[in-house]
């Protein structure tokens, strides 16, 4: 395990902090989240381990979709009559409790929360404004850093882990071992997460942010290794670490392929999700002061891209997302250890819809057959002028077969028009290259996973993986 | 109370008749919760009354939608700070339990429900076709109908009622009280219940369907009259009903009016939904067997409408259901008898999402002025050709005093063009005229309300009813 993170940045105690805050910038809503933190510090710790798993860019429509998907998958000839999640359930369906969660930031421009300031809340309780990670707005106009959960569960010797297939620092993971103001500052946060937070076990993308120079000499790779770090570049090399410490960054650039690419590519060497998942608690079982358990932070990081994007490849992403979902409550519910587990959304990324137009009716075959997203499509595509090599290709990726003259001369000017052709014969549709506001659904399972039956706030995941493993925060 | 319904329409118990279906037609989805029927049947009664809740087109995010702008009009200052279910707790959130539920009919060609299928599986718990009403279609093509959990009751000694704010005829009450092929029946719906279901309470809209011929000569109205029920047409004759039974019918045309033109309206001498509610379990709660309870069917109807319309005023419509939720937790809170309470959309409507076309924002301020529907402002602006006189008549309504010259030269030739205005200021998005196929959220409250802290089919409701009273389906 690596040596207990010191910090040189100023870090006062969040009580005496969102003291003065009350009232002030943060208003009530934080002041009665911090409440129910104060309550859950006197609880004695139930869970040897805790895991957050977030999904980024998922609502409700996300994970209905990839449970649509799941049951035709599973029974063509029975679809949709084994929809039911009596009949074929999914990972989600597995959680012990549910409930919903609004997003909002704290943000003096937009009322839908971007992913830093989500995964701020998740990991500290606190609001604050879209593009902070592991921070808040001082009165002043200064940035004020707040301890994590995963940095509080490390000083009480819990092993912890960041698991991502975004880069390793993107906002999610960075929200729980960095603190920066903006989180643009990739290098930052990995330097952070080297030098200061050193989490045993950091897997995700773009090994670049940590070619940067260390405050010693050499890269942040360089100083992983003398801290003890196995480098690991691909997922057979992931398979072959033994011990933790482990640094896992599985692509030069950017994050992990999406999961249809990765899958349907022979040559891709990334690690799947579930890959990650098995190798990162398998190494924090055997990390950290062996009374205790460990922290993990998972995320399903790429629903949310194809959101951007308007993908229809989403729905596949959410597909991987929901079986990880389910791998990670049979490891709750089979490891020795009591373990707590919450899986969220940090925010809906698309308006994603299942329906359009008038039909009512999702054609999941489309989105079955297809075996890449719009991403590799457009690349296969690029500067293909011919008509029947460009049928070829889009029915080799995706089944479909019978495109019009009009679509042919439309992926001949614009390989992305892949995206459109999809979701109208799918029959789902997007309305923004954004975030939407909905609630999420909220998922847990493990020691008072019940208490997630409510309608929370963003801020109540911190608040009880806080209480699970005994931490304050 | 009415006397005890005699039936001459066949109906073979439920449990032959899906013997014969198991694994056929309807298949295993239906077989396993009829497996859960079973094992309720053996539990007693653990509630006196049981409150089944119906929001029509409601999914996650129009319930959001309606927690934004009711924290908007609570605290516009704090606003979204306030957002926060601790802070601004909303009708759903009163709730002690929640769920997921899939909706899906068993239809030959659509996947997405209509409120027909979809009722029929909440009253009786099976799965059919679209557009039927309290049965299914045989493997010989005829109809075989199936006895509601309202029925049931009835014929047990319990109060029974019907309240929506559609025409009182209209699907989701009918799949409670009726069996025909065809929702579009509504005479033969109207006749149902006054010859035959005869519930103590049955309020909604379009009196005209009960101005049909009764079997025994006059009309039906005449034949409830001559089974003691009481008739009222305006609030203020609901308002002075003291004994059961009641048939309040308080429109001749259509459903009652949409929350914002009702409540806007000096004029309008309908009852809003809380008023009904009120109404409602009073009268129940004199009528039927004094040793046993009531079943009361609540719905809140137009939010449907005005996701197929697209009218933005779908957020002000789910803003009354929200409210009516509140009350009616509050009543399972306070009434002395213990009562179990369940309430859900039986699909979402309109494909809304918080947020269109790039920005991280959604203006709660433009929904929260808006005082009259489209459907209203068609007829305000129909006809009108002056500039100024269009852009008052908007102002007033809506709030919306900047119209471009465009939009002004849109709304003389097309006044329902405000509907895209205002959707486009607000920053929301619908992406279809029909309904979408995402789970929908599902609440309970009371005995064994727990059971809903789960992913659940829509057969789960009426399974829940009569478990709750003690009946079998
Ligand atoms: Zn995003
Ligand atoms: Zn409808």
């Amino acid at each position: 395990m690596p040596t207990p993170h010191t910090t040189e940045s100023p870090s006062v105690d969040r009580r005496t902090f969102l003291a003065g805050l009350s009232g002030a910038v943060a208003g009530g809503a934080v002041a009665s989240q911090f409440q129910t933190t104060a309550r859950a510090q006197a609880t004695a710790s139930p869970a040897a381990n805790a895991i957050a798993y977030i999904v980024d860019g998922m609502g409700q429509t996300q994970i209905s979709a990839a449970r649509y998907l799941n049951a035709y998958k599973t029974a063509p000839e029975r679809f949709p009559l084994n929809v039911s999640p009596a009949e074929t359930p999914t990972g989600f369906d597995a959680f012990s409790s549910r409930g919903s969660m609004t997003t909002f930031p704290d943000d003096p421009y937009e009322t839908t929360t971007d992913s830093a300031a989500a995964a701020t809340a998740f990991a500290s309780g606190v609001k604050t404004y879209n593009g902070a990670i592991g921070g808040v707005q001082t009165s002043g106009g200064g940035f004020q850093r707040v301890d994590t959960v995963l940095e509080r569960a490390s000083a009480q010797g819990y092993a912890t882990g960041l698991i991502t297939t975004t880069e390793a620092t993107h906002a999610t993971p960075a929200a729980f071992a960095a603190h920066v103001e903006d989180r643009g500052n990739q290098t930052e946060i990995a330097r952070q997460y080297i030098e200061e937070t050193q989490p045993d076990v950091i897997l995700g993308g773009q090994r670049r942010d940590f070619e940067a120079d260390a405050s010693n000499g050499g890269t942040l790779v360089d100083a992983a290794r003398d801290n003890g770090y196995t480098i690991a570049e691909t997922a057979a090399e992931l398979d072959a670490v033994d011990d933790p410490p482990v640094l896992g960054l599985f692509s030069q650039e950017s994050h992990l392929d999406y999961y249809l690419d990765r899958k349907n590519d022979p040559e891709n060497t990334q690690p799947n999700l579930d890959a990650m998942v098995d190798a990162g608690v398998d190494l924090l079982s055997s990390a950290g002061d062996p009374d205790k358990g460990f922290f993990l932070l998972v995320e399903s990081g790429r629903v949310d891209h194809a959101g951007h994007a308007n993908y229809p490849a989403q729905v596949a992403e959410q597909y991987e997302a929901t079986q990880v979902a389910g791998q990670l409550v049979e490891y709750a519910e089979t490891t020795a250890e009591p373990t707590f587990l919450v899986s969220t959304g940090d925010h809906e990324c698309g308006g994603l819809t299942l329906g359009r137009d008038s039909p009512y009716e999702v054609e999941y075959d489309v989105l079955a057959a297809q075996k890449a997203t719009t991403s590799r499509l457009r690349d296969l595509l690029a500067g293909v002028r011919s008509a029947d090599e460009l049928e070829s290709i889009v029915a080799a990726h995706t089944g479909i077969t019978a495109l019009t003259d009009r679509e042919v001369a439309k992926l001949r000017d614009a390989p992305g028009s892949i995206s459109t052709i999809l979701a109208e014969r799918a029959g789902i549709a997007f309305t923004t290259d954004g975030h939407t506001g909905t609630d999420v659904p909220v998922f847990a399972h493990g020691p008072n996973a019940a208490r997630f039956d409510a309608a929370r706030d963003n801020t109540a995941v911190a608040d009880a993986l806080a209480a699970a493993l005994g931490v304050s925060l």
